[in-house]
């Protein structure tokens, strides 16, 4: 008998009401009652995201908002800069290819975040450039990109550039400001942050990105933003459970306040990135994000994570050349203090069970100072 | 937000698809389909009692099957023997007193267990004797009596009585064998080990017992033991989602199969208790149960419980003159490793909050070293 604890970064644990809540009956969707609860959904969006900018909601995964954003921006042979540090850097270049458009790859080490001049330089060298893709952060590497200092750039030196920005594992995790940050487009998907099953993907848009989007032919038909932006309860058949779903979760998270729900994820990465430097580890980000922490392990990863399965705890290796090199330790949406409590005493003992030679209890001990602490 | 980790001695957790198979369509229990699935779970709960002994299942709490017991067996001014070494123990005595009868109360201070001798003298001091009610863990104090040795001791000295247990935190928890040791009447709830809501009482009820109850006159109607087991669903409306869910929380603790349940119990009770030893603290029980843990706390149990409650842990109070002086823990049931390393860490921390000095950090280190070993 084996309780589950699912800690990779997405899926992360949906609350038991709102699954429940999912499982209530369907609603059909072109009824008053669900345009009203769409139209709501949309708004309580806005507040999470920070922004006044419209909401596009498709049934996708969050790739498909990438592509979305992607496609109805870009005509064939568009320049865009696509900035790549980890595997969903790299997504951005691919998309672009696909719909015909080149990009200007600007790319990092695993582990490494991009860096303001670059991207500035990178469009001085390149006038041609109608938009810069990037993620806030990198879930491969658990980096934070300084999304702030870029946007803000832009603004000031390139405004006419459309700013896209995949907020997947940071939007509900980290204080990201849409608006302020001059972010035109800004996607998440629903199985991260935000509490849900996988299933939907978010994105709002601002008013330059509906013009140049106006402006602009590409090959697409399901994911028309502007189509969706203009329909009153989704351009096609919308997924009614998680529109439901993803109003509660959205309530939830205003109800608790945006200010405690990024707080309550730095404790909790606080306390992780504590346990591993007090377990003589290291981390692979630079810069790490709030939302998830990967550390890199002395012996195979692979062996690491089957260990912690052994005590239910699901955790992500790395991807691509990162696998085997690196736990990925998620702490992003419906996660608590007994979340980080169960992973690093699981870690902890995963790595002894693998001969590696530590201080035995020290991460755990450190992460319950910090918790008394905070207390 | 905060996640709930249930540790009381009962209720304990329900898993998730026991949960869900409860959340059927009710079945009338008057059906042939209902009337299959009783016979079934009478037949499961004969392999978990390890008896051979017929089975009746009340819509009551274990307080009802007690009550039962006592009413089915006892008339008016018959005497018994009592055994109370805690609150449970003692309700004997109110229960026996209750239907007239008279109650021999052999009393132990609480954390101290039962002795063999001590039953057999009482019997040999009163002849009048006609049955022996007592626990097989005494919930209160976290105590396990050695009801094998009286069970046996019974058999042997004085084969007319009657032998109750009630094992409402032992059953399929602890390896209690009814028939093996002379149990009469063997009585669980189904809110402990059974891993379900609170609302069912299942007593097994031996041949020489049926023949008393069968001789006995006492006022009682819902309570009614032969005609519960004379019936073929239930002698009153049965309580139908519990026995569905009674059915495959029996089906899951077979196919985990008996003895590995058992040592599952064995070793989250034996981790805990390394844990207490390595935090300098003491246990309540003289002879612990592997049910629950009693631990003797060095300040105010109410502020520990309170502290480990802000992390989501709810565990109990001692009850009594016990309020305020332990914490119990309960690992009977749906508990898995995870638990004992959420409930260790947790009080650790409590203590220190509450300004106990000890060796932060040793207990939920001994823990990981013993699942570490165990692996």
């Amino acid at each position: 008998m084996i309780k589950r604890y699912l800690m990779t970064p997405g899926p992360t644990p949906v609350p038991e009401d709102i699954m429940l809540l999912m499982a209530k009956p369907i609603v059909h969707h072109r009824t008053k009652e669900f345009k009203s609860v769409f139209k709501d959904t949309r708004e309580l969006v806005k507040s999470v995201f920070q922004t006044k900018n419209d909401i596009a909601i498709f049934a996708s995964s969050g790739t498909g908002a990438m592509e979305a954003s992607v496609s109805n921006v870009l005509a064939e042979n568009d320049t865009a800069l696509s900035v790549a540090a980890g595997k969903f850097g790299e997504r951005w270049g691919q998309i672009i290819r696909a719909f015909g458009a080149n990009p200007v790859e600007l790319s990092y080490e695993y582990g490494d975040f991009a860096k303001v001049e670059d991207i500035q330089k990178a469009i001085e060298n390149n006038p041609k450039i109608k938009a810069v893709f990037m993620q806030a952060s990198e879930t491969s590497t658990g980096v934070f990109h300084p999304i702030d200092e870029i946007g803000l750039m832009l603004k000031e030196k390139f405004p006419e550039i459309v700013f896209v920005v995949d907020g997947i594992t940071a939007i509900g995790a980290i204080d990201v400001k849409t608006d302020l940050w001059n972010i035109d487009i800004m996607i998440t998907g629903s199985q991260k942050a935000l509490m849900l099953p996988p299933g939907l993907s978010i994105t709002s848009v601002s008013e330059k990105a509906k013009n140049m989007i106006a402006k602009t032919k590409n090959r697409y038909y399901y994911f028309d933003i502007l189509k969706e932006l203009a329909s009153d309860g989704g351009s096609y058949t919308p997924a009614v459970t998680l529109i439901y779903g993803l109003n509660m979760a959205l309530k939830k998270l205003l109800d608790e306040g945006l200010e405690n729900v990024f707080k309550r994820h730095t404790l909790l990465a606080e306390a992780t990135r504590a346990a591993v430097s007090s377990l003589g580890l290291e981390l692979l980000a630079k810069k790490p994000a709030n939302s998830l922490t990967a550390i890199k392990t002395p012996v195979d990863s692979t062996k690491v994570i089957e260990y912690m399965k052994s005590f239910g705890v699901d955790v992500s290796n790395g991807q691509g050349s990162l696998k085997g090199k690196i736990v990925r330790i998620a702490h992003l949406g419906y996660f608590d203090k007994s979340d980080i409590l169960m992973a690093v005493s699981t870690l902890e003992m995963a790595l002894k069970s693998s001969g590696v030679e530590f201080n035995f209890g020290a991460g755990i001990k450190k992460v319950m100072e910090i918790f008394l602490n905070e207390q």
